[in-house]
Formats: C-alpha cells, structure tokens, sequence
C-alpha cells in the first residue's frame, strides 16, 4: 500500500504542528509595521492616521474678539456705571464679524460689536448688549454696567497659541480635529498610506460575485466580504479575477508585485490542490502554516519581500475567522491603526455551555436572546446561515475547556 | 431711550422660549423618515440599509457536496470494514470543487473526493482520506471504516433552502451579509437611498478650508467637520460656497432645492445678521429655535416642504454638539438607520465635579484620565482646543444640577 501518487500524498500529510494564536498574533505585530506617509487635503482627512506632528502655524484667536454681543470700548471709563447711574458714550460705528470697525474708538466713544468680531484698537472691553441701551437715534448708548479692561474680550492665542503643539502622530483624525486644522489655517496633513490589499481568490469551482451559482459551480464569497472587512480597517482592496487551481496561475497572482500586503483565499491547506503554500514558500518564506484554532486551522502566513501574505481558508466562516484573528490586525498596523479588535464588546451569561479543547482557540459565533448567549449549533451544513444568524462572536481561549451556562462571556458584536 | 435702530433691536430680543431637548429629539423622530430605496450592486452594499426583505433565490448547498476530503462511494458497502478487515473499492476517478467526477459512481467502485466537490451520482457517502490507503498504483482504494449512506455529505439545501427569508429591512449590511447574497445568487440589493445632506456656511468672516486666517477673517472649520460627522452617519455632505451675511444670499441658499436636508451653519441666533432663523420662518416652517442645552442653545429646526433644516451654531463646539443631539439623528433617520448615540460608551467615575442648571441639558467635554473623567475646564477663550483635547463627553440631564465627584458617569467617546 506504499505506492500512492505523489499529488494526492500530499493530502493525506496533515499539518506537522500547528502554530498558536498567541505566537502568530505577536509574529503579525513584529512583522507589520506602518506604511509611508502621504499628504492628503481637509476634505479626505476626517479617519485617516496622523503621520507626523501638527503643530498651529497661528494663533487663535489672531486678533482681539468680542466674546459677547455689545460695546466695545475703554473699559475704565465704564467706572461707576450702574441702573441708576448709566454713562452715555458716543456711538461711531459698528464691527462685525469679517467687517471690523475701520477706525479707532477713542475717550468717550463706543461701537456696536458682535461675537466674534475684532474688537478695535483703543477699545479693550465689551459691555454686554443687555447693559446698554442706545439713545439718540442711534448716535449714543448708555451703559449700566462696568467692565474692568479685558471683560468679554477674547486674547490672541487665548485658545491656541501660534507654534502650540496640536495633535501627534497615530491620531486617527476626528471631524473636529479637523476642524482645528482648517482653523489654524492648515491645508494638508501628512498621514500613513491607505494600505493597498490585494485579493487573490482561488478555485475553479468558483463563479465571480453577481453570477448564478449552477451545476457544480458555487459563488465567490470572500472577496465582497474581505472587501468590507479590509474597509473597515481602513484598507483599499484591490481585485482580480478568480484564480485557476493550477500551480502556474497561483505563482503568477502571488508574484504580482502590486499590493501593498496579499490575502490568498482558498488553496491554504494541504491538499493536492493547496498551492498557495507551497507557492509562498517557493518564492518567499512561509512563516505559519496551520493554527491550533476553530474554524480556520489551515490559515497561514507568510513572507514575500516585506510584503505579507495571509492564507485564509475558501470555507467563508474560516476565511473570516481567519481575517479577523489575523489578516485584520495586520491591514490595522500598516495603516497605523490599533491592531486590537474593533468590534463593540458586551459582557452577558452563557445560556448553553461552549466546548472547546485545551491547547486550541475557538472563534464560537452566538446570538444574543433573552436567555442570555446562544451559541449556534453548527453542523459542518449551517456554515453560511450561521454568519448572518450570530449577533457576534466569543472567543475561548486554548487553555479553557469550554464555558459553564451561567458564565459571564465577551461578546465581541458584529457591526 | 425708545429709538433703537430696528436691525440692531433684534438683538436685544433674545429667544422667546427654549425647547427642552426631549421634545426636539422626539419631533425629530416624528418627522424624519427613511429615503426612498436604490439598488446597489454587491461591491456597494456593506454598510448600507437594507431597504427589503431577501429571500434565497437558490439552495445552499445546491448540490449534494462532500464535507471532507476522501473517496466518495455507496455506504452501505462500507459495512464491516475495519483496521483488521479493508474493503477494497475500484478508484474509477476524481471529483473536486468544480470538476466534478463526469461519470455515475457504481457497485465496487470509488472515487477521490475534495472538501466541496460533488458526491458523484451513485455515491452517497465519503470515507475520510484517514481511513482509507490507495494501492494498486492508484486503481484501488482500501477502506478500514464503516460509513452509513449520507455520512459527510452536505445534501441540498441542508445549510439554505431556496425560498428562505435570509435578511430584512433596516438591515445595516455586514460584510458577511453581501458574502452570503453573493453565494445565493444575488447581484444587486435594494437599500435605502444615502441622504445628501446640503452643507450651508454662513459667514462674513469666514475664508474657505485651506486658506490662510488674516486681518478679520477666520477659516471655515465646520464644513469639514460637519462632512466627517455625515459621512460617520452614512450621509453625503454637498458643499457650497459660504455665504455671505447678507438676507438675500441666504435666502438663495435656503431655497436651492438640491439636497435632502440642510444644516445651516451660522447666523442662527436672534442678533443683527442671523438671517436663516427668519428666512426658514418666511419660507417654511421654524419649528424650534432656541433649545435648553449648553452649548448650542441658539440651534434650531425647520421644515421647507418635506424636508427638514437645522440651523446650527457658527461656534465649533456649538455646532458638534447641536449635529449630535439633533441634525446626526435625522441623517441616520432618514437613512433608514438608528437614530441613538453612534458613539462607544464607558462608565467612569468622575475626578471633578460638574455644575450644571435644572432646565438645562448640559454637553460637558471631558478627558479620560487615571483620577477618573476630568471635565475640561472650559472658559470662552478655550474652546477650539478643548475639541481636540477631550476624549469625550458627558450629558448631564435637564432634570440634574450636576454631578459629584466620584460619581459614576456614561462617557460618549469621540472615535
């Protein structure tokens, strides 16, 4: 019974160990570091990663500004002003926001100012609308309340003081930030490259996405969902059409030098027509082949110059397992992201027990109901309804068993 | 003291009344409804709503599929083969996934099978590669495990059944939701129509994003931070030039017809130059102006025709907070999304205390430190910085006077 063909052989070998999560968790944040940065405009910024530090080329205010509606004028001559005692001063004009008063307010005079407008030279308070009432038509206002100097006015570099130190680098850039930076008159930031992730589907059984599955052909999956997750993670997928199970057309597609990182779905295990292992190890190193993890052991991870390449498995709970565990992190880390998961957690008790294995993870999809966390119960057949049927997913961890009902879990919630 | 100027008298009037914020978030709710519906394709669809209900055009699996790799055959002449007792099968060919075996699998016959492919007419069950060993050079197969008819078979629609309701509307697509419409078949889906949301900045002072502050004028912050924020709300922001404080241009910008909301940025409050409050009134309808909450208390909200206008506050942190409360709810409204706070949320107790009004709802910006969460000690002058340096916010209710320290608080983080 010796003389088995050697294409088939292969099948029959098995993975000689499997790599733990743990290991290949560090060896993803060893090995991906972030991208080159790139100057982007205000328009494209809000999400995107902080490549260096921003520091205000101005100060804010630039100029002297009036806090409140009111006044503007010296603030010791409001002295002794009250209800019963209103000092009149001459009214020569008005500043509003973006029309400033064009001359100068001297002894004796004020001008209409509003929030935000500059107050003008010789003025250095405002007296606050509700204390002053103007008389004469217009031409004079009497004020009831004193204001030292300063009152309602705001300083220059009051908030922001030109040269200050505004947001450093791996800030993901939020809508107000970006606002800061448009304030202080910034018009590009430097920040880390979207990562370019190339998808490399694989299998003849396969029919592109928005075909009609027939006959023994089946639909492509993984790409429109590895396409939203590598979104999600602030990646730019880039696709190709399928690839032939035929050892030529994988080593092509995995030599394409396009790409800043690969994920190769299906073809990662060990059988006759897994030649995407055998391709990375060929041309680059393969750093991981097969992890002690539930669905998707046959996940690898390799090398090719510095590019990563992840092999996740064609089943679509293991191919997504397998990005979340592994390929997410890294497209996180390339862009300058966190690597942690990104998924909304929620504490709830078990309502059924989970069993697992010591000496293995596993990635356990569950609903959350009124009885607490229901693992779905997944027949090797329910594999695609059970994606859409789970709320979220908990992880039990390779040292436990498993998990009692009644124990308090982590949900980690699809989006 | 009668002959005030008229232009300049609106100012003194200050509001009327303020809204509490409960009823302007339950009139949001009352008069925000979802858009109309669009068909995307697949590579569009995550993260969109799902505007119908989905059914599978198709089976999954739609054909009988092997689970394991191994030699497909009839089961019931597996019986009584053993480690001591191999039964040996004629090996007549191969079927793997897409290349299915072309031929009918007989009596005493076997054929090598792969994960996925399909179980050839004839065969009913697969006997996993582990107990079975080629001999013969290839022509034969020994089989040392008894197998029963449908053993490591997927049957037809075992996982889905053609016909099957599979996802409904309001459904935030995942992206293993588009995988799975992928697999039945499906090419294009119908969700809700993004919201265009007509961004109208308004403002004398203001130089558009990307020029430098000078002399009186100050740069535009909100129009990019406002596209972030409709952009996190599954929105489409549409710029326009700002808008100069004059009542005609405004007027112009209300009533350009394009977009499905509008949020006026600017010239919301009751003084001289707040033109839009008055514009929305002579137009359509204002149904709120002036809500009980600091900051932001001059935001308001209109109808013109059937679609809804807020008017924000032209300060920043006014503006963030008035999108938040009130304009970010409608966009996810009218995207057919959930209008409830996007934010992550923790509890924390507080280093500070926090001074609040009764009648008054208070948006506090506070920082996550190790003391607890430190409300930002914000005076006038601080407030674009203080955007930048919180790391969230606190709501304290109409209903308090603030909080004590070391009470615990809800945290909203800013992403």
């Amino acid at each position: 019974m010796n003389d088995v063909p050697a294409r088939w052989d292969v099948r029959m070998r098995g993975f000689p160990s499997r790599t733990s999560v743990d290991q290949v968790s560090r060896l993803i944040r060893e090995l991906a570091r972030p991208l080159s940065a790139e100057r982007v405009g205000l328009g494209e910024a809000v999400g995107r990663v902080l490549a260096g530090e921003i520091a205000a080329p101005v100060a804010v205010p630039g100029f002297a500004r009036a806090a409140m509606d009111g006044y503007a004028l010296r603030g010791e001559e409001t002295f002794g002003a009250s209800d019963y005692n209103p000092l009149v001063f001459d009214l020569v004009g008005e500043a509003m926001p973006g029309r400033p008063f064009p001359g100068v307010v001297k002894r004796g005079q004020a001008v209409r100012i509003m929030t935000g407008a500059p107050v003008p030279p010789g003025a250095d308070a405002v007296v606050m609308a509700e204390y002053a009432r103007e008389v004469g038509g217009g031409t004079a206002v009497g004020v009831t309340d004193a204001v030292p100097p300063g009152r309602h006015v705001g300083q220059v570099g009051e908030d922001i003081q030109a040269g200050q130190a505004l947001l450093g680098p791996g800030r993901v850039l939020r809508p107000q930030d970006v606002g800061v930076l448009a304030s202080v008159g910034i018009a590009t930031v430097p920040v880390v490259r979207r990562p370019r992730i190339r998808l490399v589907i694989t299998g003849d059984e396969l029919l592109p996405p928005g075909a009609v599955p027939g006959g023994a052909r089946i639909v492509d999956s993984n790409s429109v969902m590895l396409e939203g997750l590598v979104r999600r993670d602030g990646g730019i997928a880039l696709h190709d059409p399928i690839v032939p199970d035929r050892r030529a057309a994988v080593e092509d597609a995995i030599r394409d030098p396009r790409g800043d990182m690969l994920l190769v779905s299906g073809g990662s295990s060990v059988g006759a027509e897994d030649h995407a292992p055998l391709v990375v190890a060929e041309q680059g190193e393969l750093l991981v082949h097969g992890v002690a993890i539930r669905p998707s052991s046959p996940a690898g991870l390799g090398r090719l110059g510095d590019r990563l390449v992840f092999l996740l498995p064609g089943n679509p709970v293991s191919c997504l397992c397998a990005y979340d565990f592994f390929a997410g992190p890294a497209v996180r880390l390339l862009g300058g992201r966190c690597p942690e998961w990104p998924h909304r957690q929620v504490r709830a008790p078990l309502a059924r027990k989970i069993a697992s294995a010591v000496g293995r993870v596993d990635y356990v999809r569950v609903r959350l109901t009124e009885a607490g966390v229901e693992p779905l119960a997944i027949s090797g057949a329910s594999i695609l309804s059970s994606t859409i049927r789970a709320d979220g997913f908990v992880i039990v961890s390779q040292d436990s068993e498993g998990c009692a009902p009644g124990e308090e879990v982590l949900v980690y919630l699809y989006e």
